[in-house]
């Protein structure tokens, strides 16, 4: 089940973007004050740090990624999540696009 | 008076990705039904058809706009808006980049 919108946000205009456009993401605030954010990685092979823990929700398309201290690439598609911890970082690498919704904490 | 965000919406999470990722959005319904879309265009020379009219209100960065008829160039920065007239276009070109919300109608 992917998760197509998302209600009662607030939105910020400004986009967030990363590596010469190859990732673009608008942050929201829920209706709770949870933090969000939905975006996209274009083809690309790139290598994220995350600050707080983060999950990766796919919502379209799809991507290969690899976490800090893994030798393994797992795929990630629709619905698919996976979670990476705080103060750490994942590679990721896209083919097509990889569409998501990145969830804070 | 620029606008920083956008309140009560509801956010479709799969992004609109034009010109090979030169321009992502991500498109908005308001409380009221209302369509819009908050999105950037990175570094590029753009042309953009429209079905419905449109105002792009810029939010940050800036760029120069020339509507389909016109020879010229005008620059459009934060809190300014250009309109764009329905089944129309416009060029556009961005230099660092032009961060807008779109209202459609």
């Amino acid at each position: 089940m992917t998760t197509t919108q998302i209600s009662g946000v607030t939105v910020a205009t400004q986009a967030n973007v990363y590596f010469d456009g190859k990732c673009v993401s608008h942050s929201l605030t829920l209706a709770d004050g949870t933090k969000q954010s939905v975006g996209v990685v274009l083809p690309a092979e790139l290598t994220f740090k995350t600050g707080a823990a983060e999950i990766m929700e796919c919502v379209a398309g799809g991507c290969e990624y690899r976490l800090a201290g893994s030798t393994e690439w797992k795929r990630s598609g629709p619905g698919e999540r996976f979670s990476v911890a705080a103060n750490s970082s994942f590679d990721i690498r896209v083919s097509e696009a990889y569409h998501y919704i990145c969830h804070f904490g």
